[in-house]
């Protein structure tokens, strides 16, 4: 049999994009306007245009769903599970990203009935496999930041030790030593100190900054 | 136009696997039969049956070609840029494998003419941008030994923290200071110790073992 005539799967993208709000770790969401699982929310994502790279396919369903934009993906994992998608074979690139806490405007585009941030920790039924996708993004996140990976995203250009110690926090779901944390956090040599200090309720607390961007 | 129209991508899955033999970090290569790029070494892998899981499809490709079966694999990443595959466009979820060292036993088969370990610091040419995919595997390598990520395949059940150590230096590539490399390990409580002694050249070494198998 001549390779074009076996049969081939679609492929597909998918961008599990977080955010912290109020630290909270918060997920966006779309509610999908066509079968299958129409009115379901999802993770934002669709087909991968035949010659289209996969990453740019994953910033413009971003874009075209959410109307988000400008920010750096991740690959995370690629799901191919067959009867996964009732219209037939179909395997999805999923990737990770992270917005900035200003920056979490959101307007429902193309295939979006709707847009919005959810809290991780009280999500909707999801559509498709997107529960498990959702698992694994959380999973790895959790990872890079065990693996004191920065988050430039989540966090001022300068912050506290006590403002990184949040971000960790309501990332990881649990409260943090702060001096297992500050030893860490130091000993990774994750932080640099910038030389400024910042007073916080009458008490003066040094100013860190990433030590490398990502 | 109906979904059924849509071009659809060719999918495939490769696998990355090494072993350490004399301490030398090695890869395992199947030399191609077929074109494109017949003769020339390339990553074990092929196409994914249309109702295959993507990992049971890695892991018949790898025994087709090479003979190597029972392995854990670790998904890698997906590489789909347009252009990557002269057949048309083609995305290829990766795979990463590690082989315990007295398991190294290939014989070529399917569409390998041959199959051999080469060694990770001396490679040949390879097929597709398979080279991409090596560097990939080899960044993820280090990246989970740097996050003390336990690699049980690489080393018998219990082990002296020497030997640890080797391998860690085998994969990075680099010597390691032996107290700070000491005091990593124990720290990230990544071994044990077994409570057994083993003499080495007229001294007495503690006796490890990881902690939580993978």
């Amino acid at each position: 049999m001549p390779l074009s005539e076996f049969p081939r799967p679609m492929v597909t993208v998918d961008v599990v994009i977080f955010t912290l709000q109020e630290q909270d770790l918060q997920v966006l969401l779309v509610r999908r306007k066509h079968p299958p699982f129409e009115g379901m929310w999802a993770i934002p994502g669709g087909f991968v245009g035949i010659d289209e790279p996969l990453e740019t396919a994953a910033l413009r369903e971003l874009e075209e769903e959410t109307g988000v934009r400008d920010v750096r993906l991740e690959q995370l994992a690629t799901f191919g599970d067959p009867g996964r998608d009732p219209r037939g074979r179909t395997i999805t690139v999923a990737y990770l990203a992270l917005l900035p806490p200003g920056r979490t405007t959101v307007r429902a585009g193309d295939d979006a009935a709707d847009a919005r941030w959810w809290p991780v920790r009280s999500l909707p039924p999801l559509a498709f496999d997107h529960d498990r996708i959702l698992a694994c993004a959380l999973q790895k996140l959790r990872h890079n930041l065990r693996c004191m990976m920065a988050l430039p995203e989540l966090l001022p250009e300068t912050f506290t030790l006590r403002e990184l110690q949040a971000v960790y926090e309501a990332i990881l779901g649990e409260k943090l030593n702060p001096h297992t944390f500050r030893r860490r956090v130091l000993s990774a040599d994750l932080v640099e100190k910038t030389g400024e200090i910042r007073k916080e309720a009458g008490r003066k607390r040094k100013l860190y900054r990433f030590r490398h961007k990502l």
